[in-house]
């Protein structure tokens, strides 16, 4: 049974900065009657280098934020976050949460063929195996090949996506896993979609690239289904922007990731008293 | 007159991360007998991207805990912070404090010959202006030349000192500087040191390269003997750390800033209550 205004409040997302917004753009797409509130931790991002342990009190955090702006739902957009502190998601909102590694891992046993598959991130992300773990859950034959890739969230907000410095880069990174033979690739942070090019171009279009906030866009539109939660209204959606540092730096870079112009973002305080 | 019990205080030092041990390191060189207690904000490092406002309300909850340890000076490691909120640390402690940027801006007119002197650093100390205004005040006939290199950092905290995407890098950041014709050029970022011998290659040799940290310790030597306060004990010091996150990455890299072993590294909170 459904429920009006239940279902046209905003879907939550959030992340330690920018890159969430590449989950918005494929939410955007594929749910395109939803109102979104995002929330980017930019006074702390980012979380990819940092301990489990403070990645789960500035989840808290972020969590308690997207609460005070009563979603319907939320969605995890950080690899690191949906890594070490999806259960503390869980535990505080009595909402349905998905995280960006299921679905990742979920899309890229749907396209390999021999089951070697490559996992790149943050330190944070790739440290926490929770990629592997996913993947060996779901089908315990898979074979898993993860590299941690620091420079690449810098070089993304350089602006840098195509230069040949990116591609020796790349290739440094890349090369321990082409040698494993991988047919498939998840690219385990929600900047790396824009370095795509490149990395087909270091793989040599051999290996299938899985951007997991494509694949939890898929996930959401399932879950607001099943839950009776998807927005009805035809009116144009409402898509909200907070920050926790200066808006005008995520302002500027945003377009990169959403694809589009990105409008009013806030600035608010969030974890201290 | 001097006070041995006050002398016998430590000089206390903090940074963003762990970038700020190359300051330690010259304080250990140019002042063996003086105890140190560090801290870096590894738990919301970097400062470098961050605005002013958010890295004057993190510097105000480090220099509070470095007054909590009891020290006698205290040392602006980071270029950000002191770019943007060194008189955060003045107003806030009763105390001698120095910053890097006038000893790195002093140092620098030193070593040039045609007044024509690059400065690079993070986005933060770049944007600030704060070399740039250091080194007109200081001498109006200054030309100054300045470029934020964000992906330097990443690429030290890699290891990647001596790679050829390193040196491309630093040829994409510093070709408009030498073309400029600088002779001296202010290393404004204290995890640049380790990149010194790349930075030289791509300059060619013919650029004076100017180490902030180093220039700092000779002002801590010179404003201790100004106040009496240097510790003529002759007792072996003692340096702590202390670090808002995990220890384990900090001592893992941090022996290669300082150049030599650490010892422990305590985990303390800060900002939080």
């Amino acid at each position: 049974m459904s429920n009006t205004l239940q279902n046209s409040k905003a879907i939550g997302v959030f992340d330690s900065g920018i890159g969430g917004l590449t989950v918005v753009r494929a939410l955007l797409e594929q749910l395109p009657n939803e109102n979104i509130v995002y929330f980017g931790d930019t006074a702390r991002v980012p979380y990819g280098s940092k301990s489990a342990q403070v990645v789960r009190e500035y989840t808290l955090d972020d969590t308690e934020f997207l609460l005070s702006r009563d979603v319907k739902m939320i969605v995890v957009a950080c690899n690191t976050v949906s890594a070490v502190a999806l259960d503390v998601v869980q535990k505080r909102a009595n909402l349905p949460v998905t995280g960006v590694i299921i679905p990742g891992a979920e899309a890229a046993l749907r396209a390999s063929g021999n089951k070697r598959i490559g996992v790149i991130g943050t330190a944070g992300t790739v440290n926490s195996n929770a990629y592997r773990n996913e993947l060996q859950r779901l089908d315990g034959t898979t074979n898993v090949f993860s590299k941690a890739c620091p420079l690449f969230v810098p070089l993304v907000e350089e602006g840098w996506l195509d230069l040949k410095a990116t591609e020796l880069i790349a290739q440094e990174y890349l090369f321990p896993l082409t040698t494993e033979r991988i047919d498939t690739l998840i690219l385990g942070c929600t900047h790396y979609p824009l370095l795509k090019r490149t990395i087909a171009k270091v793989t040599k279009g051999m290996v299938t690239l899985i951007d997991s906030g494509e694949a939890t866009a898929g996930t959401v539109a399932a879950m607001l289904d099943a839950q009776g939660l998807r927005n009805s209204s035809s009116q144009s959606p409402n898509i909200q922007f907070f920050v926790s540092d200066a808006p005008e730096k995520f302002t500027a870079v945003g377009e990169l990731f959403l694809g589009r112009k990105l409008g009013v973002v806030r600035k608010v305080t969030v974890g201290r008293h």
